[in-house]
């Protein structure tokens, strides 16, 4: 089990237009990727910067985790990912070592990564992915 | 003016050492630096993950910035920052671009680094930090 790099950090934002202003024509970053992930309720647009990315997330209603989440705290830094080899293998590494998981299986996420949140309650308040890219 | 890397991804925790039972004892992440930054109010320790890294940010008091955050939010993803070749040059372009500063000027971060923040009013809620690293 290791994490070899951060994959990308999740910003939850109100208008992923007004955001795609910033990060990609102020901040220089890549668009590299759009998607609506109906499953997470988001529409998300992934940004280069050097070998990670950023994931700017539009809920697409109120009552979605992303929804919830900008209504509670306004938008801003909402998770990080961090890449491994095997989301499976990581899980069970991370279980026995006594963090809590939201996800005890991987799940489909972005662009058919294999995806798994921990919970935030044994990773210092952030909530924090594992991402096992398709390819 | 290019972000070549996210640098980092900051943590602010009430306990650095709980953290680190977490981000390095749990998560594997290994532990390269630890200091008191004075002028930002800090204790911080920095953990490899790949190219990038996580810095857990304990404050040294209540009314350091990293000590108000605590009380208003809770431990948690405190602030992202990208790795450039020049802070000021960035600094530059930016303002060019419209987009607000926090720092007009480079000041010293952590391990001899040059640093500035933009606000997070600029950044879809994200308080973002530009760093030069000093080698």
């Amino acid at each position: 089990m290791e994490l070899t790099a951060i994959d990308h950090v999740g910003v939850a934002v109100e208008d992923i237009d007004a955001a795609l202003a910033v990060y990609r024509d102020a901040l220089g970053m890549a668009l590299v990727h759009r998607e609506t992930v109906s499953e997470q309720g988001v529409d998300a647009a992934l940004l280069d910067v050097g070998d990670s990315h950023i994931e700017l997330l539009q809920p697409l209603g109120p009552d979605t985790t992303v929804g919830k989440f900008l209504a509670r705290r306004g938008s801003g830094l909402h998770h990080v990912a961090y890449r491994v080899a095997s989301v499976e293998d990581t899980l069970k590494a991370l279980s026995v070592a006594g963090v809590r998981l939201i996800d005890e299986r991987p799940r489909t996420g972005i662009r058919g990564s294999q995806v798994a949140f921990l919970h935030p309650s044994s990773t210092g308040g952030v909530l924090t992915e594992l991402v096992q890219p398709a390819h």
